[in-house]
């Protein structure tokens, strides 16, 4: 990804530390977390210094070279730290696997974080294609290079699009609570994609208006029959753009893809704090007397997706 | 409507002047803004110290004592401030209506403020009959006695049914970009009427799991076929609503209901500043290089709508 014209990550490993963009304080300002130990990179994912399923995955990875040959104990404490992202889980088995084989744990974390990076580029020129000039596209959350350490899932066919030439629109959902759309709105700044942010609630009516021609979304966790989990708001969206005969596409790669879940009601859901509702950039928005609930995913059930823009081709699912 | 165990209203007339509770200012502080001249009202209904449709009417009503007989500059003015609110040009032409036969000017919009306070109550008597002990209701944006000056509209059952000892738990969409949901809590706190606020992202989640029985929202103006305006969002809603076999009612009183247009097809939608989503009570929550579309309100189609709640009867649709 560009931050200022030139090429970064939103994570890489450096003298035997994780190094993170802290996405907590972007995009106000461009700050470096630093994870010297396991503890620091589980912290690193739970208070969403890190976020994104890939990231979360990339981040997991390097948090087991960090476990110090003690991976058993590295991997419990990691996959404790979040419940949605499939591929927290993903990431530690891979590691867990590369590690009983005697294979090196950091040329290991490496390979996983190379092959992530290949994958999400592989998503952005599959999902190319089906981006036309003068196309109005929505997005939900930030599914960008912040959120998969480079390219992007949802945001990758607009990387790959742009270098292409293409002319097209991108709507960025706020996403409240957390505001994210402010991470794809700096992203997309920083390659040059025209676009606007829009509170959540304007969505529908930019689609009821003819103004929205697609939706990508990413995905934090796939179940075998397609419902997927997504950040809250995902299924608002899914259901008014079906209501409106609008295209709905997830992308994402095999890393999120539940195989051992028949379908979304067996994914959880994480309940997060009240804070993150009443704070915006670490400033309290919300008078204390106020009471929230903040769920912080929802599930959309595959009835409305058109089709997963995976690394190896568009799976297209049989709309009802 | 009552502020720390007494009652109040949301906007009086005292001593030649217009007080409102200032709106910008609450939850945060109770401060009264006060309306001089014609002008004065105008800034005050444009910079929304005082919102909410029928709350707009009220203050145009008294806007208009304010005239000193220049009443058609006094009217031109008002219905100038903002073009979605069908109860701004009712009271306007309610008050030339009654100057035109020699009616008292105050007499007149005294008269106009106690009849639709006196309207709202009746929505409440009304619609408390479709709250059940236990239920679950969700309410968007702020249609509570602040919008109405008493009672409310879609809060007014609430309020009935709260005096009749009926138990229940009211989910408040926070509703971005202005946030009135916070507007909701503070008059159900002062209420104590059990509720939570929840992202707008978070509604379709709960309607999804069971989670709510029933949709009240207010109107901005509603056209001869049932198809009617309120907060961006409210089409969001009631799109899931009916996605979810959910009854989505509408509260509003005959100053709200537009005869002379066909459908929603006809009503204006406001386009409103960057600033009001870049701000929270004054605060900048967002990187200035963020571009932003702001429309404050959306056309729900009738085929959404179970039925409306007005002074008179619960209309009910027949619904597609």
């Amino acid at each position: 990804m560009k931050i200022e014209g030139e090429e970064h990550r939103a994570l890489w490993f450096e003298n035997g530390k994780i190094k993170f963009i802290d996405q907590r304080k972007l995009p106000f300002k461009i700050k470096i977390f630093t994870a010297k130990t396991v503890d620091d990179c589980c912290f690193a994912i739970k208070d969403m210094v890190v976020r994104g399923a890939p990231a979360i995955g990339a981040a997991a990875a390097y948090g087991m070279v960090l476990g110090k040959k003690e991976y058993d104990i590295a991997a419990k404490k990691l996959k404790k730290t979040r419940p949605t992202a499939y591929d927290l889980f993903y990431a530690i088995e891979y590691m867990l696997d590369r590690i009983k084989k005697g294979e090196d744990v950091l040329e290991s974390a490496n390979n996983y974080v190379e092959d992530i990076i290949d994958r999400c580029h592989r998503i952005g020129i599959n999902g190319e294609k089906l981006i036309k000039n003068g196309m109005r596209i929505l997005t939900h959350c930030n599914a960008g290079a912040l959120a998969t350490v480079d390219w992007g899932t949802a945001l990758a066919p607009f990387r790959v699009a742009h270098n292409k030439g293409k002319k097209f629109f991108v709507y960025a959902d706020e996403t409240r609570p957390r505001c994210q759309g402010y991470l794809t709105s700096w992203e997309l700044k920083q390659e040059h994609i025209d676009h606007a942010v829009i509170a959540d609630n304007a969505a529908g009516y930019y689609m009821k208006n003819g103004d929205i021609d697609m939706v990508i979304t990413g995905a934090d966790r796939i179940a075998k029959n397609g419902d997927f989990a997504n950040k809250i708001g995902t299924y608002e969206k899914a259901v008014l753009a079906k209501e409106n005969g609008i295209p709905f596409y997830v992308a994402a790669p095999i890393s999120t893809f539940d195989k051992t879940i028949k379908d979304g009601s067996e994914i959880v859901i994480e309940e997060r704090g009240q804070e993150e509702l009443a704070k915006i950039n670490g400033r309290k928005i919300m008078p204390d007397f106020i009471k929230v609930k903040n769920p912080a995913f929802d599930v959309t059930p595959h009835k409305y997706v058109t089709g997963y823009i995976t690394e190896e081709k568009i799976i297209k699912m049989n709309l009802e």
